[in-house]
């Protein structure tokens, strides 16, 4: 492709010769002919001038002087687009697998690809487009929506609603029983879930991560939302939209989030918590209460981060000051 | 299913028109006739009766005045029998699945399921009315005892024993090796795991959730016990008798828990520490030291939650006094 | 095989009968005869001795009064040896299984095993005495060397390399996205991972952990590496040779681990951080800021665990002082 071309396509600005063939894109330290490299730190761009690359994709503030390069505003939005271009994905051969078993009463569209060894249960609908690869497991009664892309061994149980342009990561497991007990004469006893799981339209879920059923209604991924690997959300969870939950948190029973909220990576959070909309909540953190709209919070137990900030502050000062202030003033 | 017939089958008392039909279970806020709604907070009954659900499941000491209703002792239990009568599991289809794989002399009791490519080694024995899901593999010389179900894509590794009524969900890892290596000129040297895990009966074991074979002896989980999800229980561990681990816990290598004892969500306890028995770990705390019988533990490191809390009070104290008690004295 | 024979085999002195014959390696409490029974502690000699066991196997600190041992300097190292010379692994039954599917141009070696229901993308290679267990699914491109080991249920993503010795363990996914997006309109525009994982030689890999690819070059995991049970490894990490990391650890995008640094059970590491060779972080820490090489870091955030055990201990005695040091001195 040439970079002129790239730099239409990614809505970028040529800078030099547009003529240069790009055919790749790889980092500063792994650079060949062919190769177009992102640069958005200054003191990285002499090393990439320096390389083999053959042009530059550069955030708006850079500037190269050697070699060809394509300027953006946002270079990671750039750097999704321009590798969309040069590395389309390389077709799954469609059609059904001879292997698969598809129970009756299932219905699989058109255009898409179900692989060897899967396993379909009875009433279920799936989509045109839809990928469905090795070893995945879906129940009975699931529906699955139009570009959806369930890598190989995901298992989704009985009556599961996943929307469209999804992206399931192997080894996640959607829609098993919520973790609900009732005790009697000292032993516990299942409370059987007939909920289910609804993930809406453009959500990508990692790898290993669980999502399980809701006792009674449904528990909820909302559309355009992104949860890492290893992530536990339990029953009766609402997950808002755009919403981004990073590795290996833990989310409670009934637990809501709102819109564009952004938990960091091994965060716990109480059952029955409402966490606001578009507020952040730092890694690590365990949320015990609810956190308003906007919000940063940090901690465990998680309170404004400020505050934390504050509180450490002043600790610091108390236990490392050689001659704290209380002596100077009680003299 | 008759309002009475229910009363009479969950134990509870009946209020109002027994002859009412109740077809579904579900939340207030999803209510339609024929729903049968619990309502265990006084400030739901209202909404519930305005709903259109035919009856309500009430806590004790809830009185509806509309709707006919059922009032019971302990809602969640009654909630638990009264979906196990009006959603009956649907029946997997008897029989073992001509694709199924199973190893010489292994033997499949009657009245059970083995499901689409499920792999079962040599020597197995697997008890009357047992359900092996789509995509299983069993190892070798694993025994299941009756009524246990395993959902799609557990894996089992050989010589693996699992009582009765037992449950396994999807992506569940029962027998994989501890995680142990002695050290040799610098390097790790793997130390085989020729031990095993023992599963007794009635336990419930989450999605993905991974426990380790012993070294030598056996890794033990005990009757009735239930392990939510992403939960790492590690070579060695015993854990005792009705024990309920919430997800993401991680339990280190020869870790005793007592009979009863509750652990909380995101909890990792250290190697060879005693957990006694119906001790409670309250969620993300970090377990160093032993914790004697029915203790409240909570913290990093975990110590007694009162403890905590006074320690927690008294520091928030020392921080946030403006003139400190210090100043009065001293002066 | 006879105690004599043994001691040789694994390079300890004998002490007393070296033709008592023994057939198994067991804990002290499950002592049979023909049993060997490992015994490092003094407290336990005396049980062990009182044991129906046939020998001991003792540190060389310990000195057996009755029955016949072998003495040797590292215990843990000499059971790893004592039990690989009696329980050999049973050998796998070499060849392919008529069920596994095996894309075009894929070559698979001599002497090794792929299971039932294995399936394995085109253009892979799967070098020569590998053994890849039933309803594994290998993408495209991927390369596996000598020996290797996979058990049942892995995932391996298309382009992924895998060294020779190495063991997966079930459930264990490699190669999947890393958790990369841009932001456009208010919308997660997901960056496609063109990047790769590689394995290197003789590296374990733990139940249901996740090793994600890299964005455009590779996450690389070092020779001799262990890794634990539901560990997340994100992309772009690079982890370098002879590195433990113990279960739950989430390692964000980008981290460099160095040789021989061990990271306890639920640890986080921040994107970014450099963590320096041999370098030992205590359990349930969050790593935010580089570690120096061979330091022992610890807590939230992580420090030095000596600075941070002092601190403890300063806010420890201004707590819980009765008559605090401030007041005598003031008055």
């Amino acid at each position: 492709m040439k970079l002129r071309e790239l730099a239409v396509a990614i809505g970028g600005e040529l800078v030099g010769d547009g003529e240069v063939v790009v055919t790749s894109v790889t980092e500063v330290g792994r650079a060949v002919p062919g190769a177009l490299v992102m640069v958005r730190e200054a003191h990285l761009l002499s090393l990439a001038e320096a390389s083999t690359a053959s042009a530059l994709l550069l955030s708006q503030d850079l500037r190269a002087m050697v070699k060809p390069a394509v300027r953006v505003k946002d270079a990671r939005l750039a750097l999704a687009r321009a590798i969309a271009l040069l590395y389309p994905a390389p077709p799954a051969p469609p059609g059904v697998h001879p292997t698969a078993v598809i129970g009756g009463q299932t219905i699989v569209g058109t255009g898409g690809f179900v692989g060897p060894y899967v396993v379909i249960g009875e009433g279920s609908r799936i989509s045109d487009g839809v990928t469905i690869m090795a070893g995945c497991v879906l129940g009975r009664q699931v529906t699955v929506g139009e570009g959806t892309v369930i890598y190989p061994r995901v298992a989704v149980y009985d009556r599961t609603e996943i929307g469209r342009r999804v992206i399931l990561h192997s080894g996640a497991v959607v829609g098993s029983d919520g973790f609900g007990y009732a005790v009697s004469a000292g032993e516990h006893v299942k409370i059987p879930h007939i909920g289910r799981v609804v993930i809406e339209d453009d959500v990508e879920i990692g790898a290993n991560t669980t999502i399980d059923r809701a006792t009674l209604g449904e528990t909820r991924i909302g559309a355009g939302t992104k949860i890492d690997n290893l992530v536990q959300v339990a029953h009766n969870v609402t997950v808002g939209r755009g919403v981004v939950i990073v590795a290996q948190c833990g989310i409670a029973g009934s637990v809501i989030i709102g819109d564009g909220a952004v938990l960091a990576g091994q965060i716990g959070v109480k059952d029955h918590v409402h966490i606001g909309a578009r507020a952040t909540i730092l890694a690590k953190s365990a949320v015990t209460k609810d956190v308003p709209e906007g919000a940063v919070f940090s901690g465990n137990p998680a309170r404004p981060h400020r505050e934390g900030l504050k509180q450490q502050a002043a600790l610091h000062r108390m236990l490392h000051t050689d001659s704290p202030p209380r002596h100077r003033n009680a003299g």
